[in-house]
């Protein structure tokens, strides 16, 4: 392999310009070329490359978003788009990709590489942290770092005026975002997708606290909450409890940027390096990833198909220390 | 005056702690003695009353929120309420306020003074940065560094996706946050109560920008902006221009939390200390306040009636910023 | 057993209050009462000790340093004072302690069991994270975030004057402090105690760089460096290449305070939440940690005699990332 | 004027990135053209100049640093340097000069523009805020936001250890980023150059509070003080209170990077407007400030040779303040 090329793709997520940092260095330091596609699948049927060398991703470890750009591609469903992009690749003389996503990524770049047969080792950039074959996705430690901080703010004036704040942070499938929002956040309450707690269990939970006289209180909701988003909750809490003063925050988009924290980096240098070295081992629809500290190789077929559970022993934990 | 007191009143804002802690020193520094309120006029009426020394004020400079509480109080409205209030005080031996809050309390505190002979001088303490009689409120500068912190998030993504972030920040009436959040955030566009731009003159912006091939956009909106919040602007842009990729975001009540910044240290500090001086000097029903960097003195009747107007210029810088 | 204590002991972590905060929680949870010991053992041995319920450890989870203080105690070293300490904890019907700190921490707590049958459980509380025993320290990961963002401060002025700054990190021991501040600060050397790299090597490398006309580096040093502290260093480097300007900053104490990290306040929870439980299993002698995700109580003779080992790999991650 | 140039001079400052953006883009809108010229005056006279358009500043108001980079110039002292200097512009023909720093640079501007006419308006650039013609200069406020940051940190573990630390921030003639680093950051001494505190006031201070058995302190030092650095005041310290457990912590270069804070994105918006607007009005040898909110232009000659004083209230405040 003399040239690969690295994208990333799906929503962004802080620590991707460290991990495509990681992948242009390594590149270079096993003496192959690299290239960046802009914009995912778009800018890869488009032929949007950029030679891309040691100094190009001098001072970028540090930034959020990703300067590669990201964006959706609906052609690239298509076979047509594929072929496109297939021979955009052959022209510029790329033979192998690293993708840093997740798994509506890794779904494309598989079935690149059956009809193509260009060989892609995916490096899991997500917030989300739901993806199976790794403990953390690129992102997520900075994204529940941000939401935190922002739940601090939220705490002071909280208590300042005995208020109860519904806060919704991400996590479109999953509580990996929220639950250490709750416990770190010294919230009351988390509703997650995994447990479906009903609206009317937080009514009974925030009633009985209430009894006891505690006047401020932190609902942690994660967004994709069968039991509506904290708006809702919100509106039948506060129709049960009308002397409840309650209040809702959507952290919403800043979770997705600012600089990556120092796990994210580590972790997406680690996966960067072990993107490009699985390429040039002959590795193809894998995604590098840690898991017990240990770097992982895991089948596309395994991240997209099986799920990583999340820990019970957290919702326990968020019982025990709002006694 | 041998005993004075000191309460929050209204929304919360950074600060208000650093200004207690300024107001008790003065006092302890002056020898006379001083007492917490909690919960603004809510807890004068009800005699919540907290003897405070230098001890009880260490350690809390850099804290969010009020450590006397806030809460809005019906009952000081009325005749009645006035009273109760008035005899707690005499009760407790307290011959003068210091008021940290905004209009509505200064509103409460000439009435309670013109009835009842209590003097109060007030502190400017709220985040909107709408009170005639000072520069700068406690608070604002904060509020202003956290908003900008969140759009910088903001525009990782916004930049990463190509899309047109509707960012909507305090001020119910007046644009004192937003200006800075614009120019300060790189914002193409900002929307302000007091110049009341219209959608349409939006729209045509985002789409001379647009078919210059700009791609990415912050538009910074201001809660109190009559055309619409956030989400009604944006929604509207959407439908004139569907290709734009639009998101929404509300900053929301972090803009109230978090430790206060430098200049907010500082300020509350000054006016804490000139409050305390204010009510040994006689004064009464006057506002503390920073104008020029000189301290000066403003009656409630001024800080009420008279409006505090935002300079123009900033409306021209964030024309020439975004060319 | 009724009855236990909690206390600090050592160099203060971001994290401790959570640690001391989900201890007392859990122990109200299971229905056992709580104290806290100002000052570790000093406070022991002086009988200072405080009642705590849930309340009390309200709105700690996110405040630095320990709210029960730290000291050292000669006296403790002492079998006298130990004795006394005793009396104190059977006065008080104290049945079982939980440390948080490091080995100095557990040593004396070994000894203390050895001679009067006092059980404690350890929490690894130090930013160090050279405990064998737990795959992270609580405050590790808020030591090396503060770390980062002075090194990204740094690397600012470092770029804009192409300056050469050594910059010094804690770390008496270990390199573990260093390694994620020079991966995730973009540094180009890393100096560590474990690995001895010459102050000789370390010139030829900046020479080497400096001829391929790079201009601005940075070199990290962890503090316990044999070569020598980061003036130390610097001195000699000038002294080689005298056109380099360098420059040197020690973070220095400043690691050691402020909010902890998402992940710290997740750590202490869960281990402050072991450690009780631990004790109430009939345990003793152990220290509670994280390995793999997994929870583990290991004897206090392994994480005194026991090394936990840096990951060799992780120097090869700064070679490749410097390229 | 058809063409004009920009450059940083002298130490860096967060804000001045968003300075040359604001110049860049004033003179854009205005219709004229704009060069960079890297590295201050050295690259003026190499002829290191880049063509700037409203592009090439996208994305750096948020940015410390600065992307001219800077650099002393030994050269441009001479005659025969600001010849070549000369020659450059005239070859590039560049008719104006914005110049972003201190008095170092205005005083060679001043020089530049008797012998060969060239106009320059200079920006205050510069964190330590001592330049007579302006209330701020830019990079000031969020100096002071930095030292800040780390002095809470700091008080964490002074408070935890019952320790006193001598912090000594920048500020090597004035005391402007020490008095409210002391102010905000709780601080109980602060020594700076403008009333020369001596240390034996400094240990009679710290005597009388250990007796009244306060326990933790913290002693802001101002780089430039002339009793010594922090290293030397905390010796004497320590000698004559041997119980005192003293440390000291340098907080150093990070004061100069980072993101600039709101205030100093205005500040230097405005300013930066201001010097492209002032050329265009013919102006020369001045510097363009902001004093009392206004719009103030400054002759060299008087930012050079005058003195802006320090408020003296602000050392009663202190003292006030630490009761």
């Amino acid at each position: 392999m003399k040239r690969i090329a690295v994208f990333t793709s799906g929503g962004d997520a802080p620590g991707m310009n460290a991990c495509i940092r990681a992948v242009v260095r390594t590149a270079v330091y096993h003496g192959i070329e690299v290239y960046g596609i802009m914009r995912g699948y778009s800018g890869m049927i488009k032929g949007e490359f950029v030679r891309l060398d040691s100094a190009s991703v001098a001072n970028t470890i540090q930034k959020g978003g990703t300067i590669l750009k990201s964006a959706r591609s609906q052609k690239f469903m298509t076979k047509e788009g594929r072929q496109q992009a297939f021979d955009q690749l052959v022209n510029n003389g790329i033979e192998g990709l690293v993708a840093i996503g997740g798994n509506g990524t890794f779904t494309g770049a598989t079935l690149f590489e059956q009809e193509f047969g260009i060989p892609t080792v995916g490096a899991p950039g997500t917030i989300d942290n739901d993806l199976f074959g790794t403990d953390y996705t690129i992102g997520y430690d900075t994204a529940v770092n941000t939401a935190l901080e922002a739940i601090d703010k939220i705490r002071d004036t909280a208590d300042s005026h005995d208020r109860c704040f519904f806060v919704e942070v991400m996590g479109r499938d999953s509580g990996y975002i929220a639950i250490p929002c709750a416990i770190g956040g010294g919230a009351e309450i988390v509703m997650i997708p995994e447990t479906q707690m009903s609206t009317e269990a937080v009514i009974d939970s925030l009633q009985n606290s209430w009894r006891r006289s505690k006047t401020s209180f932190i609902v942690v909701v994660a967004e994709g909450e069968e039991e509506g988003n904290a708006h809702t909750v919100a509106q039948r809490v506060k129709e049960a409890i009308p002397e409840l003063d309650t209040r809702v925050t959507i952290i919403g988009h800043i979770q997705r940027g600012g600089a990556p924290s120092a796990a994210d980096r580590m972790l997406a240098s680690q996966i960067g390096i072990a993107a490009v070295e699985g390429l040039l081992n002959g590795m193809r629809n894998v995604m590098a990833g840690i898991v017990d500290r240990k770097l992982v190789y895991t089948p596309f077929s395994d991240t997209i198909n099986k799920k990583k559970l999340i820990n019970q022993s957290f919702m326990r934990m968020v019982e025990i220390l709002s006694v």
